[in-house]
């Protein structure tokens, strides 16, 4: 590991990236990972790396429906767990009923097997995998074995929130009844736009985010809950989001 | 290799990015290569994976100063290496005149010659390495290894083209009193800004277009090549660049 020094302009940015290649020799991270990493830092680098408006509002719509759900369920792939265990950790321990399980895009059972493990290393030791259980539940309109869910984790999820997740597998999650929350830096993807919930901001800087707004919402009656959630209106998040990656000036 | 059918409406991306991982596993790319090649990636896409207005009117510029020069060098690095092979290829065949010479962020003497070798079985047999001279020259105002320079390469370059190069380097060229010429996704990068032409584009898809306009030059006079290289404003470009970046409407 290179020492980056805090004074440093982009300082988190290469800590995020260092992260990302040793998650690479572990094994955890594919090649094209790291390329998708690469997309996203361009995107938050035009965003002006930082959390904007627009974000701070699905944040709280996102807060709003997690708490409202009776099963709610994240799901992490290789980049997640590479660039975020320890975030991951402390949102899991202010917040233990929300299950994680790993959904990997290039399957293999030794990868899954290496992302388990460096989650239990990061302090995350009980993560769901499809491959744990004899009968997985299968997503319908999805080819890959993307589509395996954990019955006890996706399969019975009213909730999913996904990260740097692709089109198909959100889409296939929203046409299942789930709602979907989706962190994804390109408010034009194909995730952004078929979420319900679609927080435009880097990872690691909006998971600790999250973590205080369900903090806070522990308080929050359910009534205002859904008051919040019923006001929400993701296509004027998406199109702030839009804006601010096109002019750099935050909505 | 997957197969990737000419039909998908993001072919050409997909096989550049193949091209890359094999590079990576020829140990030809880093790792931050990769992630790299993602920042790209995203801003391509942004700039709608086309060659606007203001990219050729930079190529007809970068065509007349590399005519005009007594003696022009390409460098090429790792990314440069695996991303178009067979296109520098092709432009050193129709223009021997041009030099390479390569020049890696992250040296080593068996990285240089894993990418030489990586060169040459492309059918580049003749590129330069400072590291085959016993006194390579020294490039002011850079401490890594980057500032090797072969005496018949770099060294003795009037006017130097770089691809996906960072700004440091870019900035002690021009600070050499070296005319340079960037290929550069990012207008708004320390490399774009520092050149004295920067070329707005995808390197596999401007290079052909460089060989093109070099070729047609073959019959410009002089006088002509001057006059056009007088009347060119890389501010001027630049600031389309950035519109199109910002708006996705090419100037």
């Amino acid at each position: 590991m290179t020492h980056i020094p805090d004074s440093h302009p982009r300082a988190a940015s290469l800590r995020l990236r260092e992260r990302l290649v040793e998650g690479l020799h572990a094994g955890v991270v594919s090649e094209t990972g790291l390329i998708a990493h690469g997309r996203g830092e361009a995107l938050d680098y035009l965003l002006g790396e930082q959390t904007h408006r627009f974000a701070r509002e699905a944040l709280t719509a996102a807060s709003a429906l997690l708490r409202l759900a009776t099963h709610p369920v994240m799901t992490v792939n290789g980049n997640v767990a590479a660039l975020v265990g320890p975030e991951l950790k402390g949102l899991v321990q202010h917040h233990p009923w929300l299950t994680l399980e790993i959904n990997l895009f290039h399957y293999s059972r030794p990868r899954a097997a290496r992302v388990l493990e460096y989650l239990r290393h990061v302090g995350l030791p009980r993560v769901l995998h499809h491959g744990d259980c004899e009968h997985p539940a299968v997503l319908a309109g999805l080819e890959s074995d993307r589509r395996w869910m954990h019955p006890d984790g996706v399969g019975r999820a009213d909730v999913v929130l996904v990260a740097l997740e692709d089109g198909d597998r959100c889409q296939a999650l929203v046409n299942s009844g789930r709602r979907v929350i989706a962190i994804d830096l390109n408010p034009l993807s194909r995730t952004a736009q078929a979420a319900h919930v679609s927080i435009v901001d880097e990872l690691s800087r909006t998971l600790p985010q999250l973590d205080q707004c369900l903090q806070r919402d522990q308080q929050t009656s359910r009534h205002e809950l859904e008051a919040r959630w019923h006001a929400y209106d993701n296509r004027v998040i998406l199109g702030a989001a839009t804006t601010a990656l096109r002019t750099g000036i935050g909505a």
